[in-house]
């Protein structure tokens, strides 16, 4: 029996389970023969925890698979086949950190467009390339795939900076939308035709049947109009966006648009979370809390239904096909995160960009989505922008970059409280940001 | 001798004098022989007591030039050489709500940039593209010298709306900067060369010196390192970017980035001067008011000092100087806007840019720029579109249209907020608004 | 029951029994009820001969389809699913013609990128957007599949001159590739992942296989090493390319690259075939009059054996293929001539380019494929503008239009033999060229 | 008074006196302290002829400038303010290698533009790059001014394998269209504007006069229409481009258009200069030689008539205007070869082009020009291209690159001629060549 080795960095996270439950399902074409769990020292306990579900997991199923957990990396990385990432630098605190600061100033924090998210950028990007390095050197032929949130500037610095191609970045928005939005069309997915263009948590899509027509009107009707509204992600609310706009965009936009499309809404829910510590990372962290009692259960090998609540669902369907995919050239349709080369012509080419994929044996190949109308288009290529500056923040640890970065997000009034809470920001999480230790007041 | 005709629509503007003056300073190398002055029935009165003026400049200035006045613009528009447009919509009061519906519920109003832009540019595109078929007809030589506000979309809609390539937006910013910052400088205008890039209101300059140094670093500190404050705009006041942001662009930012660079402190000092009925627009009509009261003054035959506060400076310069230029074939190097074509990379060719150009008898050729920095490419995309978004709406009257450039201009917080203002300035402004007649409620 | 009906414009051709061989094996997955075989008076007694062995085979094969023939194409398109066009303006005596007079002066004449083509594209483009004119009339929803070369030229005047964006471009030479290829690699085709960019009859492709290795320059040294040489076209005789150049380009040219790639040899063989009056032409005529001979015999009701000489190997598999993808949305992969939107960054994005697609119930949907190296990049560009000339040309009869295109070809040379041959040409085919008419010497 | 050093590399040529004049000239606006004219070993009895006349003509103007004469290139590169270059690596016989050889197998030769100017580029290239290398260490504010051809290829090498962004590529085809063709209008230069884009040798104009009307039409007619000839420069002979293509550009093309336009014509000119000896090399070597019995003359102190026609009329002027425009910002406008940036849109953003400039302080500021029609951009793409290849050849000496560079060439007719074309010149040139050097046979 020849090797299969999956490790995955931030094996100590929560969503562990999911990914593990995905593996055992997917043993007939996918036979993993070993899964490291590699997490770091202030992770441990939880790697303990969770790690030793996970044995319990696929010992139950029955599968030849060893669990290894480990807190070095290296060890873990050496000709691994496929690495996974879902790390947390800071763990949850700083998310906390990341949404709260932010909503003290009457600022949306968000850990991925938001202020939060551009903090979680800076302090995720240089963990990741170090990672990459160390592929460079101990598993050349390896597939990153990468679930860390942001997901497409984490994709975006391993492309341009990493000169590593072999990454995909996963989000599962794109998997459920399909899903929900085939069951609201009521057809089956399989019989939909869904593109999706943008970047990550920023893009929109059509949807067209087999018979070629676009359905992409009807589902707005059914989504937005009177009496409709939906969310498809854990941790945005119900919305209603405004009908008319949705109807303007002949495309559906996807769930993180209500940051961008209703901005005074979103900041006034946040602000009542923010009152009653009920912000989604403070939610997280109990509900994080309460799955890991859960683990320590030492009867329990299988996926609790407690984890869906967590946000992930179909994560580990995103991440565990995209793996198989690759690896037995299914050529599936999905959504990730991959290089541009033109498949968005609004947006450069050696730029990640999220869109639907046929999944091969080489990775991801594109469909051409070709250009947007001006209605997507200009938020677009700001928050490209946006993601680039942060990007290039997170290596150089430039100041006036990540000034920029914070002036450009549309969630960020721009001025004082940007710069404040910039700030503020920098010194709580300076001991993960050794670039811009220099720069950081004590 | 030969004719040499200029139409002015909206000629019973205080800014005429300015104009004439600058005509007649420049009689030797254009050699006016007729000037029509036309507006409409509501400016009647304003046109008489302006053109009287005009008229007494004239002949203190001893010129060979006939005065026309006019409300019959076919007949001005007749074998014009040069036609110039400095109408306004509605009239000041047009202008007052524009700034106060918005500021009224928390949002910059604003005349060109903010929701009152958008506003000021849905009232003025048909009245400028009819002009544009009516010189089709009757002046097909002539050349379009737009000055209304706002400038960048006015000249986008001759060109693309209007199919007529024969126009030129001014606006006298980029005037001001070069006279103002040599200064700052220490040289003289004609040692430097000034490159300007962007688009109307938000554009971006770099400055060289005659040994070839770029100077523009030099300059930012000069003007907003510490202790440095300027502005060089009457309608916005004084203010300080942040040092940190304008060194990392390396380029020097417009006045009107304070909008989008300082948003929080712009928007407060205009809250402050909505309660005291001290907006920019209250504040024009008085000076207005008063600069009718000295034109009445039938001795007076010269452009009175008080006009400078009026916000135009070197308004006359700008105007009349691309004016002789076309004429004479000078070859000034002058911003305007006009036909990107590629000068700058990130931009749609046929979009209308503010760019550094040589002015020739065939009009603006710009000097190449390139590609932008994504400092100042992703705000600049995304005003592009809200801009591509505004000029559509204003020619089709689409709801949905109007809406996605509220949505995605950066001074309009989305959602509830920016579709109820939408909504008042649909209805308070309906009458100028008659593409969106059906779809505004009574 | 629900009706099913195909059109096949140029009915009477010899290729018509693939064809009807192609529908009759996926008779089960798209159930064709009728199939209207249309000619014009010229091509009667062929489309008499055809058609009734069109009847034959399918009555032998036992579905239930009816056969029409006629010669109203109106009343064909009435209604019509699918369209194909396989017609041939002036017959092959006009190929004859496209292809000796070129020789005559010296030249390749080529019926598809010489100087024949581009007049096989004036023919034939004028035909086919009246076609067009009249599916947008009588069969708004039809799809136009076209096989008649030059299959690019036609696909880009549909979709650029003729505004009708259902329309596939159909060629065998990537589905024959795929097979052969496959064979060298001892790979079965479905195990691999072909790519193919460029535009019709030139275009290059890269092979990855399931395991996402690049097998392109293995591929390159089975097909072009010591000892080795391949032909997949039957007109295009067995060549050696140059390894060397090959080599450098990572990427297997079409068989029509030896035209561009090794011109002195393919000029010298077909010079001798000009003198043996065997140009493919002369050759393609004898054929169709030995299988007319066939098809006259009423017993045969089945595809012969000696119309895989003809060069059409696998046109039934292409397009029957194809059709029925768009039928039943099979999400098929193949390479077609599509809209560019993208697909090709170095081309125009509203051309038609020849790239590998997902065929799906709205059509092709190309994989992105970015930039070509300057190695392939500027032979491509150059041909684009080629052939945006000759289709300009063939719409306008501009005679300066057509000069361009001649002296663009890199298989003409310019000047005066260029401008010679452009007149013979016109003049031998001046009745098929109506649009040239005033400015073709009698 | 302040140091100004100018060093001419190649300063053996016999070229050097028309430079000389032209410092002359210009002494007042720029004073010349220190010319260096460098030379190598094998050209130093040339460097002391013309050297000795350089210091001649210096004395006789009574200009206060040193003339220095040296085979150590590195010490006058020392503190240089302008480097010239006009180096002919192999020298003139080299030239006629790069004529003959192509000549003896049926293929126009051409210095710059056929398979002589690949080999003088590949001559060329590896030196001017060492020279950049020195001038970074030894005068890294400099400018250098290449006049050596191919003027076009060896700009965009220092541009982007030298990494050297103060490059100007000079050819007096510009200079000389602008003062001809005015001629041919009847209008001052100074009155025009003429707008060259293209690539050197490969370019196209437009002309408009001060009143903004385009005469590029009519230039075109008197040039081309009945009865009309035309040729500037001294290498071409006077041809006749077809009218009616020309008339279809709506451009005028440059004298090495005759070389695409029209190749059969000038290939059995040059067939006969190569058989009677009397290739364009092979007469400039008589003209030299003639130049250099003229330049011992000790009492010749002036550039005498007979250097006119070597070809290179007006070059001093374009080179020292292009030298004194960026020492004194004089704002002249030139035709060069520069950085593109988006100039052209159709090509790279790096490559280098010769487009309409301002001459500032800090070098040239080109003019936009947008899209060429596909008229224009099929033949300026591929060669673009093939500029591309070549240069990649020049430096990494890669044959296969080199191969595709010749393939692709529209003066090279492709397969075995042009791989037996390349490999004789690879032989004869094997010493300028290092790069090659294992790659060829001995």
């Amino acid at each position: 029996m020849s090797k299969l080795k999956v490790v995955t960095i931030g094996g100590g996270s929560s969503y562990t389970p999911e990914l593990v439950e995905g593996f055992i399902k997917r043993y007939q074409e996918f036979p993993i023969s070993e899964l490291w769990l590699v997490d770091i020292e202030e992770g441990k306990h939880k790697l303990e925890i969770v790690g030793a579900m996970a044995k319990r997991m696929v010992q139950a199923a029955g599968i030849d698979c060893e669990v290894h957990l480990t807190l070095d990396r290296k060890a873990a990385l050496k000709d691994a086949d496929f690495v996974t990432t879902q790390l947390r630098v800071g763990l949850l605190d700083a998310r906390i950190l990341d949404e709260r600061i932010p909503l003290s100033h009457g600022l949306i924090g968000q850990e991925t467009n938001g202020a939060g998210g551009i903090f979680k950028a800076l302090r995720t990007i240089p963990v990741i390339l170090e990672i990459v390095e160390e592929m460079k050197e101990l598993c050349p032929a390896a597939w990153l795939i990468n679930f860390t949130n942001p997901a497409g500037m984490v994709t975006e610095a391993v492309l341009r900076y990493g000169k590593w191609d072999k990454v995909v970045g996963l989000c599962n928005i794109p998997v459920n939308a399909v899903v929900e939005e085939a069951e609201i069309l009521q057809e089956k997915p399989e019989d939909l035709f869904f593109q999706f263009a943008g970047i990550n948590h920023l893009h929109w899509h059509t949807v067209v049947d087999k018979f070629g027509h676009d359905r992409t009107d009807e589902l707005i009707q059914k989504m937005y109009g009177e009496g409709n509204s939906q969310s498809i992600v854990a941790n945005i609310k119900d919305n209603e966006l405004i009908l008319e706009q949705v109807e303007n965009l002949h495309m559906v936009p996807c769930p993180y648009h209500n940051y961008y499309y209703y901005t005074d809404k979103m900041l006034a829910e946040e602000l009542v979370d923010f009152k009653n510590h009920g912000t989604r990372a403070e939610k997280v962290k109990e509900i994080e809390a309460e799955l890991f009692e859960l683990y320590k259960d030492s009867n329990l090998d299988y996926k609790p239904q407690q984890l869906a609540e967590r946000g992930g669902a179909r994560y580990s369907d995103a991440a565990c096909e995209t793996i198989s995919s690759i690896y037995n050239d299914k050529r599936t349709v999905m959504t990730v995160s991959t290089k541009n080369n033109g498949t968005i012509s609004d947006l450069p080419a050696d730029s990640a960009v999220e869109v639907t994929c046929m999944l091969t044996g080489n990775g991801p190949v594109p469909y051409t989505f070709g250009s947007f109308k001006p209605q997507e288009r200009g938020l677009l290529q700001l928050m490209k922008a946006m993601e680039e500056l942060t990007i290039e923040a997170a290596v150089t640890g430039d100041y006036g970059t990540l000034l920029q970065a914070f002036t450009m997000n549309p969630l960020i009034t721009s001025g004082d409280v940007a710069k404040t809470v910039m700030e503020e920001l920098l010194i709580v999480h300076k001991k993960y940001l050794p670039n811009f230790f220099e720069k950081v007041p004590v």
